[in-house]
């Protein structure tokens, strides 16, 4: 394959300059400089989705060697087969907080009245940002406790910190307007799912629901990858019963590479790929004997304001990503990282079907030779 | 509090000549530049660990503004009331063969052989590297299929791809050697958690099981955070019920913050966040009105060597940890980073307890004035 | 304590009329007699629930000795508190159908075609019975599958299978005017939780969700029971652990136990225990110093009639929670038996605390002597 | 098909005397009668175990239309394709204690006590039992919390009393001779998944594991079913995401019915449902077309001796599954029970794909006629 020759390095911002604490006080405290984590391009990656239209070359940001070339693979493959359909099902940012109560008479008084007062606590919710808007309250009862869930769109901000001050706002609403008084509240109860990984989150979006779905002609992934569809869904079988005997959330193959390498290469919050890294991978045989092969993830926190995204590299960074002007928005970011996560599901399964999963370390951990071939532009 | 002097930027490796491609090519594919995260030092935390043994200032490695200045008041808190004892309890890096065969009967025969063929199986697995060392071999028969169970000791290294090389190993050593011949195999079968959360990782230590703890007099407590011991583990209760209640995997205020940000500090892989992420945090109410804390993490991927813990700055950073000649060990680098979790839970909790979380946010990410002074030297 | 003398047995229906098959034709095939289980009390039980409001006498059917009494210890101390409040907060069976199509992109569309065809397809199941009432359908993407979770009100009935026929219908109707034509389709996903436990159930209904409190005075605690608020509160806290450390759906000493008993004894579907047996129980100690205990069950599935509760001796059983006329109805029976799992919550972690568990079961286990001294009417 | 004319009603015990008191005052406190529970046969099931050698029919107490006619059903097609293999592979019942001591240091300590001193602990907990063998104890340290997995085979008891009894000895041990003392303990941590769905459950046996499979041309399935067996392969790819996307612990169809059924049937604790019911069913196209189908259960509790094992109905029933002069010992009954729930998944799965879900309760339930028609010599 060959390389791609417009995006010689350094495509990112370089430069001393970039170590200076000034460029990084809104970002941290302490500052004793950078590390810097190289970027590798995967692609090209054709991606039909709701924002994201058009063919990537994605940014991955990683140390782990043969990380890209396995991502690159998988998206040249997908790019053969005439690209990936992309969308995202649902955009929501939950926060949880916690009402104590003296007793299950009181809290359930106190959801009764949440739910007849959704309008009061909207407006004190909403007072805290241009951005946010409460979409949904959920309550729930244990025993004195009432848990409540609320969503919120954040606009092209991750919004974690916008749905907190929010949600405080909510809270202080609710202590001084509801007849029944708790005797004490946190904004946060543990119930959110905020960076961790909880089967519930399956279910309910955190962040952005995105599903991205590829249909590949058995040649194809033949002749590229040396598997048939009938032996990728046959792992499929023996992983989905692997996840499921080990308590795994979701079924899935690996998100976490994925998630982790674009997030940093974005400046994304990458402590988000604890939460992130759960959803379900599907490869099935198709009627017509092609590969059918879908990621659904319920949970990707991406922004294109807010925390690192503003960085000099990262920004440069995202910028591969636009199509036209800016940035690529939200939606599309996170319909493409979706699409990456899609591509590794099926260039990971591939190795392991065809017996080269630690070849395939072996032979770009072990020497620099070779670590160029990863990308090229399909024939 | 003071700023701490000696550690002044640039303390970490700089300079326009480590955005070279030379200093990446065993890193990353593709290479067309860096990004740079910004490192904060959080500290000092006194630790007396088995491997680390001392007051660190640990390195953390984000851009999310307020998260260097909570785990450094927690770990300046924690130095106060003594320090932390931590241990690494376990360590055993896991990869999980899955073999396929006509049916049960031969499955169970199959699953026989192992158990009586583990020298065999253990001599061809080490002998694809000096460091690997197979711990044990567990049989699950689910069917036809026959899952292992394959455990290795891996030295200083994390380990993940030494143990596929040992794996498969071990695998053709089975393919050649038993008399009841498979239909296929895969050398991972999903059940080895490999950067997965999964609810058996929390019994079944991948990477190194660590555990963490300190006792904390209430009236320091009072003083420096604004709360009691009764409130935080008031707090706990609800938060352990949160987490229940949604399906999370262990029980925690948030751990992915002080992981990422120490994995990507150091060098290691923070990919890794989707497995290690998951723990136990407790607080308690000592007998003697002192609040208890713990952590345990089973499932810490640190090493000293390979992924990206060799680049410059990486290096740089991993060696403000050390204690004399060179860089601390991986034992301690797993107690360290505990350490730093359970700052982190203890400083988080106390700030949704005393209804500064929001603040804090508000304090630190609006507003660049004030992010020096979250380090300081206990007077 | 003095024996209840006015239900001597035997108060169920007795009698080798009994075991006639025509009494049994519509309950189960190829019938070849019957097994019985014999039926004790445990009271009284003092409940103030929205439904059930009295002080009851709740009929277990166990051959496990120590069962009743222990249940019967548990409701005596909180009648002797004044009783618990229960409440009924949600009532929904629900049945999760999935639709194939060819890709996500018609998934999708479908999904939106539901949304916007509520009416139609609630008219449709709702013509399948009198009782059964749609009260929302979500709906799921996962690639070229779409899942949907229809739940309904079904009355008195259980429902199980009345939300089969209705969702049946519901289907049908989405084949007949669905402009995207499913490939294939099954009225049942595996997502309904059906007799399965799920983390899912936990946050959504299936059956009836129902949360039951009290505060038994530390006086009363430490006279009957022989321990303290606080050594129950330890209790639990180590025990939130072990459930999080293993796994465990929910977070309880175990409710199983009260809920084979008494689905048993009152002809509820007893494979239901399967689902049913997940919630939250907590122990605390409250500002007073009292015992605070509550217990969240959010899928018991009771029923006054269809199943077995239409049989001679499970009706007389049902019939002693009545008060009035009538047997209680499926509220009701819902707010006692999560009573009475309450009662075993606080009974069954005394005797762990005190150290009776084992001691428990010797006494009653191994000897029939004082088999009868379990129940009484508090002085 | 006809019926089985040798089990004509009444084959169980019946009578009057049946409702006495004495019959029942070992099983039960507080008797008031009892309430019969219909038992029908489902078979023949044709077994190649370990234990389980011949051709069943297996007694099954439910109240649910439609229920046994199923598993006879699933049953049949078993049998007319040569029958299933089913091993048991494991048997272990397990108790789970806790110790809590003064920090971390402390409970290391110990638990490097306790795996020194094994020999000791065992001396003890084996000295409450002649049936009680200990056969290995593991410890995991939380903090100051010391947990321990004492596993034991119990011979042909459940052992669940018998477990505690012997755990509460080694702890006795455990206190009096550790030179590190516990400030406090419990003989059960929650920690053992006692009558509790568990993730943990699925890897570590509790009761016994049981594996059981079979493969039926795909002419007989079609020809008895109506599907073939990439039908019943697809809609197993549909449960199982169904299955992970709500957080349940394994992936079946439904084990409840058949566990519950059983085990009132023979006498054993149906509570136990609670946690029987879980494991991993497969359904797989085998590389001649056939259907594979396998059921794995950890977790499977059952007994020949105390309970309700020995009360009159139950002891007959189980006599039906004997061979030879007394009832099965309880590897057999495991095994059987395993493979009725593998019957159970293949008739369920068949009858959603082949739409026949609903109109099975429909046929079954709605009217008695044909209710005699499920079982049958296969011709």
């Amino acid at each position: 394959m060959e390389r791609i020759r417009h995006l010689a390095p350094p495509a990112l911002a370089a430069g001393a300059a970039l170590d200076e604490p000034a460029t990084y006080e809104r970002n941290v405290e302490n500052f004793i400089g950078t590390v810097r984590v190289p970027v590798g391009i995967a692609g090209p990656l054709a991606v039909h989705g709701g924002a994201a239209r058009g063919t990537y070359y994605v940014p991955l940001a990683t140390t782990e060697a043969a990380l890209v070339a396995s991502y690159s693979r998988g998206a040249q493959l997908i790019t053969r087969a005439g690209g990936c359909t992309a969308r995202v099902l649902d955009a929501r940012m939950r926060r949880a907080p916690v009402f104590a109560f003296a007793d299950l008479r009181e809290s359930a008084l106190a959801a009764l009245w949440v739910r007849e007062n959704l309008a009061r606590l909207r407006a004190a919710a909403e007072a805290t940002s241009r951005h946010a808007k409460l979409l949904a309250v959920e309550t729930t009862i244990e025993g004195n406790h009432l848990y409540l869930d609320c969503a919120y769109a954040t606009g092209e901000a991750a919004g974690q910190n916008m749905v907190t001050f929010a949600t405080e706002a909510l809270c202080a609403e609710l202590l001084a307007s509801s007849p029944v008084r708790p005797r004490s509240f946190a904004v946060e109860s543990n119930a959110s799912g905020d960076k961790k990984a909880a089967a519930h989150a399956l279910m309910a979006t955190r962040g952005r629901r995105v599903c991205a779905d590829v249909t590949i002609p058995a040649a194809l992934l033949e002749e590229r990858l040396r598997v048939t569809p009938a032996m990728l869904a046959a792992y499929w079988r023996v992983g989905a019963v692997g996840a499921a005997m080990t308590g795994t959330i979701g079924m899935q193959g690996m998100y976490a590479n994925a998630l982790a390498a674009f997030y940093l290469a974005t400046g994304q919050d990458v402590a988000c790929v604890a939460e992130s890294a759960v959803g379900i991978t599907r490869l099935d045989v198709a009627p017509d004997g092609a590969l059918y092969a879908c990621v659904t993830l319920p949970n990707v926190v991406v922004a294109t304001v807010g925390g690192g995204t503003g960085l000099p590299a990262q920004r440069a960074a995202a910028r591969l990503l636009a199509h036209g002007e800016g940035p690529a928005n939200a939606d599309a970011l996170a319909e493409i990282v979706t699409a990456t996560a899609l591509a590794g599901e099926i260039s990971l399964t591939a190795a392991l079907c065809a017996h080269e999963f630690a070849g395939a370390h072996h032979r770009f951990a072990r020497c620099g030779a070779g670590a160029r071939t990863g990308v090229g532009v399909p024939a």
